[in-house]
């Protein structure tokens, strides 16, 4: 069995790589911290964890000193993950970055967006966890920057255009829809019940961090500089990712040949579905699945390409894509415990 | 007192109508059809209305028969509303169109959007019911279209623009979100709570009729002709939208120019609020309200404006807006029996 | 106009009082005060407030010392408001306290369901308002205790059987659910949006403090010792409560013969609405509006009667019936700003 | 492989079998019949299906006739399930029958509950599918009555009662709240979102059939007939029950003595859990798994046991249920496929 260590155990990314791990055939978690529940067992924070596997969290910094086992989830806040990592590291852990901290390659574009960052070597040495782009790299890691939420259905919903003669992917208008899981577990204002809940509406309309991932990943692809204008909003739904996305044509193309342009780009990958024509992208069916479901629509009055994607933003953008880097870094099947059908309804 | 009839009494935009009429101090609702519950009392479908204002629902047939009364609202399905409308302005009522029946100028358009119209005429005489545009023209006329709930987040949305020579208004990219009362009342699978509830997706993405609503009224404000790229997105919540829209730059401006444009534009309406910097619309603060709530922020980085509008789509996106309309014809105060706040949280 | 200050007015409770009078055509509201945006506008908390009627929100401490109005609203939470009343009762203004520190005669029942109190001779001095029940002495009082939402639904859900022979109302069974704005407004994890949302559950099932006023004033009514057995839930809604209360059948009696009883009990009541029968009481019906909806069976098969109650916990739970008795206390029309319809859907 | 047929496929009880048996290590689905969708493929109704494993949905008719397989789920509406039990036993499947149609022993209780049985003498021949009571029986079957929801949760929260001298369980309350999934897939008024979401009611409360399954048990398990007073409730969530149940004590015991009988008497169950003082169940913690939460409270101001249960609807209390009584008929472990952690949030 390969042993597992969630940092961060008790937040909603940790309790969802437990509960992917937990079916996994070849992984058992032998450890996590907590801050809020150190000292606790895993149970009294879940009732429904069962005592066969229950474990008593420890505080980051013990887990820190004492990491015995073969990966590592950091399922951190930005800036808290850098500091733990490097230690993690030389005990001979491969780990995986749920935070922000080392997603970027660029150190200087690293303090632009987060501030500063405690140990920026680890940006050059870790690899950007989407497997669809870095599949081969990936393999040979022993950091990976699991993707954000919002930057991992932009990227999958991007880039099969990103090649096409016919669009222009270097300024693409994104408007992303993110459930309330995504602000993290914790009690704010903002993300009560009572005042997120019938409500919709954007936030963070200028200058949202994820920019800064999109960015480089479109750029890296495309070979020219892209730049996103992203606008996220709040869903009053716990999980789900919709990211729609719109590009102009620069010469004529079909509707047909798009969707077979996004079939083509990915007729190998396990948990990419495109969408039959005329079916949209709906949180709701990919809800607790590592899927990531995908459309593309030609608005022919306007010379417009509409993508859009839909993923669970805790599974396919956080724990899950996780998971999917652990499989393909240890070696095992890359869908091991990531099969599962969405919970519909 | 102003007699009023509601024809399509129990659907959404009916019932809003008389929660919205029974607070109104010069209206009086006498009358109104009812489908599904011709003959029942109105207090056995809804058991919160009042035995004091009660009255039995009528066939839609009955009532256009026989329209005693000064105005009446046509909260009927498009194609229905046509039926009726010139029976009932000839017996001299004044009439608000709810459905889209009335909404065009050009029956071309109409029939290429909508279909066959059976009463073309109308669409010259009616004047289309958005008062911080045609305040005027409405005061004169004997039948308002009220206009669709998306076109009326849209319109108002972008108006400050149109004449600014720094914003391209010529191709505006929509990206709107709508609670599910804009489907209407009714049992159907996909507005279902298990199907559509915890769900977040887009829907008509090619062609949603709205569309000609948006783009005749930009047309005429702009003087030039105006393409809109739209897409519809279902939000689990019961009312409101959110619009997104997004412009490139002509020419330097700044944010802080921008928004003074639409406070400007704005300044004497009374159900309009431009909101503070860093503040975005909601829908759960214009909830139940004649309201709409805009911002507009500059996103220096891409070029690009953004625009944000939120409404209470059965309220000023149609059951508000039509008492708002009701009022000016009838030389009442515009505001009359529409002053209430949001219903928060 | 009559003068009205709320202290509390940012919370739910102190809004929905912001909500209400601003549509009463006798009221005013001249000043309020809030622990967290003291020195705010009250539209920079609130942006659909109207700059017309806006004002500068105080310290709970100043607005006390500087009373000048005619009526104070308490919406602050038990025990502070304790402290408040007197100087504001001296000042000469009549006091509606929405707080739980006014609602129980005895001292001794007030210290052990809440602790110490600061000020219990107020106990004495208090009307218990719930109007149904005590409007009579409610028109004398300068200083009425506002109802507990779950004990409003209960007591008005069990007052008419409490004199029938046939119904043995001294130990009930209630079993109540609440939206979660019942729980205040600020950010804490059970409340978020995530932990509330989607899921259902008892919580205090043993000893809630409501369970001393329901005791009370049903002990008051029935003239005999009564005990409730209460169960709260939290239903993932904003607003509204349902009970659902048993109570055993002492003798023969029919179904209708209890609905008459519970139409003759409130035959003259403006707020309540007994529904027919096979309807059942609804938070959807009744969302923004004053009304409590009321049904009765009878269940011959085991000899139980079941009540139950719906009200809106924000309107007849709390500020709705604290401008209910505020209109009965300063001689307007009882129901005077308290008509409006519920917002369905 | 155990080959496994699903008579209903596309409803929600259906989708969750294939839920389910998809992460089965030892049951692969082969065939399914579908009403709505016969012809069509599972993955063209369902789009995040998968190619390996999809197929081509049949006619009830059609699978009945050619039932190959190894066991057979009848996930129909009751009095269909009963006239396709037995040519599908006849062909050698065992079967598992989620409908009401052999859940009760006495064909004239089945008569008066739902009225006339095409095939009564299954009533004999089926065994109550509820492991937790009958494990030894289902794994004699050829014939197992899947329990009904509500009932599920009744009668595991009341059977370590049961037997208990100090509590009187002849005559409980029941007072229940489901989600609506639980009224099945379809487009009704009353279960569309807009009419059942942020809603709250009773229904059915007089004489709901779900009566006579917990009625039967209980007396069964007592040895002394039980009659339940039951309420059901609709919670504007997808998924989950919780009921809460009273009783009356008949002699002293403690709160912690009364835990206790919990624990003892499910200490070997692998899907139940009694919860830890002080925490009480909640739909959101069981959501997606097969697991049951319980909770036991003494109110002895009033002599009240409280008993409360949360399972999902449609695993524990459907399709999971399901599952563990044909893993039970066909000897492989009883928790395979069951294992999985709840989906939180």
């Amino acid at each position: 069995m390969i042993r597992a260590l969630i940092f961060g155990a008790t937040g909603y990314t940790g309790i969802e790589l437990m509960r992917i791990l937990w079916s996994h055939p070849q992984v058992a978690v032998t450890g996590g911290s907590s801050r809020n529940w150190e000292g606790k067992r895993v149970s009294e924070v879940f009732p429904f964890v069962d005592a066969k596997r229950d474990f008593v969290l420890r505080s980051m910094e013990d887990l820190k000193l004492n990491p015995d086992a073969d990966v590592a989830f950091m399922a951190l806040p930005h800036g808290q993950a850098a500091g733990v990592i490097r230690p993690v590291l030389e005990a001979g852990l491969k780990i995986i970055d749920l935070s922000a901290d080392c997603r970027l390659r660029d150190p200087k574009a690293y303090e632009e967006w987060y501030g500063a960052h405690c140990d920026p070597d680890l940006m050059q040495r870790a690899v950007y966890g989407l497997p669809e782009l870095h599949r081969e790299e990936i393999r040979q890691a022993d950091l990976v920057a699991n993707p954000g939420c919002y930057p991992t259905s932009v990227i999958l919903g991007l880039a099969p255009l990103v090649n096409l003669a016919q669009v222009d992917t270097s300024k693409p208008v994104v408007d992303s829809k993110s459930g309330i899981s995504g602000a993290g577990r914790g009690g704010k204002l903002n993300t009560s019940f009572c005042e997120a809940g019938e409500g919709f509406k954007p936030y963070s309309v200028i200058g949202h961090r994820h920019i800064s991932e999109m960015e480089q990943e479109l750029t890296v692809l495309s070979d020219e500089p892209v730049r996103v204008r992203f606008t996220p909003h709040l869903i009053p739904i716990s999980r789900g990712i919709v990211s729609t996305m719109y590009l102009p044509l620069k010469a004529s193309i079909t509707a047909e040949e798009l969707r077979q342009a996004y079939i083509n780009y990915y007729r190998l990958e396990p948990f990419i579905r495109v969408l039959p024509s005329g079916v949209f992208p709906d949180t709701a069916r990919v809800r607790g699945s590592n899927q990531c479901h995908l459309a593309v629509e030609l608005d022919e009055r306007t010379g417009v390409v509409v993508a859009m994607a839909a993923i669970d933003n805790l599974v396919k953008g956080a724990s899950g894509a996780a998971v999917q880097n652990m499989n393909i870094m240890v070696g095992v099947e890359e869908t091991a415990g990531l099969e599962g059908l969405p919970l519909f309804p």
